[in-house]
């Protein structure tokens, strides 16, 4: 694990390395099967998978389709998926920094896959080609040792100097909340202004309807949320989505 | 003009063509500019700007980057623009065989983009890098020669076997009533339960709320709308959005 953990924060660190052709050092890479010259056979294309998932056109996947893992690991692991995130950041800075900020405005955050990568254990695990392990995820998850999503963290940043409160609004349960905090503030979020995990009132509610209740609260008690950002079409969907969502892309998985 | 139309047309019927390594004969190719080593720097990935677009986190766009319309004209008249289309119809196809249809059941499909291809205009004109002209558009929009995205038009058939209705609704003008119908007929839509065009209330009105209004409205006399395809996020967001919708790829231009 720590070596997967060593090999992402390399490539985090370093963006040349990400710029070099793509084979990387997680998994052997295949082939991608499933093309056909024929458009309209019932042919797996893992970028149109990818774009399909992204633009909430399939929905409630399982897992990855298997052809697609060198593929998914690729994407995950290079250049592309940090450029992704770059540009839903500055889309995301430029909308913030055209508005006129009051003391009521407030900017949702989801946290995994959002704000901290959940990549290491994904590598790890087959990028999203395996059913979900509740046990090794959340062994995972308790290390608190998630790296940062740097872009993301860009946004926080700016966000904090434009003056917008932040809220962090995470599927986690609640006794997950000290592993959460020191696993924020290790990736570099050292402070926010509310920090809401799944409470038990939740439990066995999707993460839509959890989400949405609570973004209709705060909106309620007189926030008004200008901005929400997420991984998952659960985090922008369903009543009071705020002003603006910001979809970051997520080919891992799927949460509804 | 008639050229680019007979381009475009022998690339949809001769597959093989589109599997060639992609310089395409409309235009020039130029290497994409505006790369940088450096991620978090504004710079333009063409590739993750269309993401960001089909996401719905770039709104409100003008034309397409100049840098990006050998990346969109490639994209467009290569086999990818094909292939991702036939995922989205894929996708609605799956989604309608489960369920379980009655007389109410309707599905919306837009026009422009969805079920026919301005792509011969738009090669033509910079693919959306140029600024829209109303008078050329028109122009070619009344030559009745749009041909017909062959991926929807499956998904049409599809639905017709399936009993569902098919409600075509554009932001077309009522005035061009008789040249959609020529148009939709020519490209192998030969039936529909019924054809909305944007009529006089609704002039000045976004298509988003225009599109709302109707929806709404159809399901207040009966209708179930089960299904709604659209290449613009304004067809497909607002009040009574349809039980699924399904967003096909459109990089060239943006309707709010």
């Amino acid at each position: 694990m720590l070596t997967l953990l060593s090999i992402f924060l390399a490539l985090s660190a370093s963006p040349s390395l990400c710029d070099r052709p793509q084979p990387h050092v997680v998994h052997p890479l295949r082939p991608q099967t499933g093309f056909s010259s024929r458009p309209n056979v019932y042919a797996v294309s893992c970028l149109s998978w990818r774009l399909a998932v992204e633009t909430d056109n399939i929905r409630n996947w399982d897992v990855v389709p298997k052809e697609c893992e060198g593929y998914v690991g690729n994407y995950m692991l290079g250049r592309q998926y940090r450029m992704d995130s770059a540009t839903v950041a500055n889309a995301a800075i430029e909308y913030a920094k055209g508005l006129k900020v009051s003391r009521r405005d407030a900017w949702v955050f989801d946290i995994d896959e959002t704000s901290l990568s959940n990549l290491p254990y994904y590598a790890a695990n087959g990028f999203g080609t395996m059913p979900y392990n509740a046990t090794s995820f959340s062994a995972w998850t308790l290390e608190g040792r998630l790296p940062v999503l740097p872009e993301t963290h860009r946004l926080y940043q700016e966000l904090l100097r434009f003056g917008i409160k932040v809220i962090f609004l995470t599927g986690r349960a609640q006794d997950q909340t000290s592993i959460t905090v020191a696993n924020l503030k290790r990736g570099g979020y050292h402070t926010w202004h509310k920090l809401i995990l799944k409470g038990t009132p939740y439990s066995g509610e999707t993460a839509l309807l959890y989400k949405s209740t609570v973004r209709t609260k705060l909106e309620k008690s007189g926030y008004r949320i200008v901005g929400n950002i997420g991984d998952q079409w659960s985090d922008l969907l369903g009543p009071t989505p705020g002003n603006r969502t910001f979809k970051v892309p997520d080919p891992m998985y799927y949460l509804g």
